[in-house]
């Protein structure tokens, strides 16, 4: 296909495409004339993937370029797959910006986890205890007991998410693996605002018509 | 307190500190001598709300800006705050970079947020539907059945989190609802990684050492 069809199938306007073409994140297409390349599924199937890590999951092109070279060298076991992007997906945690009191909350934080049996790198830990450090410097009134049925849907959804895996899977199998865990954090935080929306509705009427 | 104590409290260097008061973010402390400000306990909340917009949910100025200009704003109903906070959240959608066969998935989507009862924004269906199509397009064999599970967390988080909000509260309690609905999804989002890596390392062994 061409690259104006290519385009079109992807919703990728033909100037980034060809950005991505000079970046090398996209590989060049066989030369037909000139000035014209072909394209093929392959190239179909790689822009959707770096689309949907740049548009839907806003990240840079950096990561992308990590995430890619991992899904595609079949060498890097999936154990190590996943961890490339739960890396890539947790913003940088720097101790030194944690706020005062964080250290209490990581106590807490621990001992939830070791409640939980989830065995986790620490880094995980001390992100989630600036974030509940934070809520409860802010006034939300929610210890440890509240996060429970956090980690209840969190594992939940994980084990629905991790049961699609085919373990010894092509390339194909792994991008769509990775895609699952980047694009699905997108689908939950969606439906979290819509059911939010709704709720606020039901309890404190539409927002004002003149907004 | 003195700028260096209000740093320290809050993890947020000085130097980042005088950045939010020359941007206006952080109102200027009391002067007490030619070069130096006391500062109070609005500017240490003001300064953690700004931190955790900015730090841990990565939003960027203007939209802090935004959401500070609502929370502080009392005549702006609490329904209109969720909606600007909600508003903030959604990254820009743009109906010219869906992929194809995204209006066979929106029917799908509509079909599933009436089952589900919930009236919203047909943005947050559009967005939804971009998200779909794009993990099917990618390999993802996720049907709206699948998504069951997702809303039905979704909706569960969200009613406990309303539960916590005090209507008639004064702008530190709107404050705490906008950080609340703003943190919330990272604690979430944090949960998912811990527990996806736990479970990936029962199904697949720990990561490799050479990692």
């Amino acid at each position: 296909m061409r690259i104006s069809v290519l385009s079109r199938q992807t919703g990728v306007p033909v100037a980034t495409i060809k950005f991505y073409l000079r970046e090398g994140l996209l590989p060049r297409g066989t030369p037909i004339s000139r000035n014209q390349a072909e394209y093929g599924d392959l190239h179909l199937h790689r822009l959707r993937l770096i689309r949907a890590f740049t548009n839907v999951a806003q990240l840079d092109l950096s990561t992308v370029r990590e995430l890619l070279a991992a899904i595609e060298d079949e060498r890097v076991p999936l154990r190590d797959l996943y961890e490339v992007v739960n890396t890539a997906l947790y913003p940088e945690h720097n101790a030194a910006d944690d706020p005062d009191g964080v250290d209490g909350v990581r106590t807490d934080v621990d001992e939830f986890l070791q409640q939980l049996g989830w065995q986790v790198d620490p880094k995980g830990a001390g992100r989630l205890a600036h974030v509940v450090a934070t809520l409860r410097h802010l006034g939300c009134e929610c210890d440890m007991d509240f996060f429970g049925s956090y980690a209840d849907a969190a594992e939940r959804l994980a084990i629905q998410e991790l049961d699609l895996l085919k373990p010894e899977g092509t390339v194909a199998d792994r991008a769509a693996a990775v895609v699952r865990t980047v694009l699905l954090d997108v689908a939950l935080a969606t439906m979290r605002r819509m059911a939010q929306e709704h709720l606020v509705a039901q309890r404190f009427g539409e927002p004002s018509e003149h907004r």
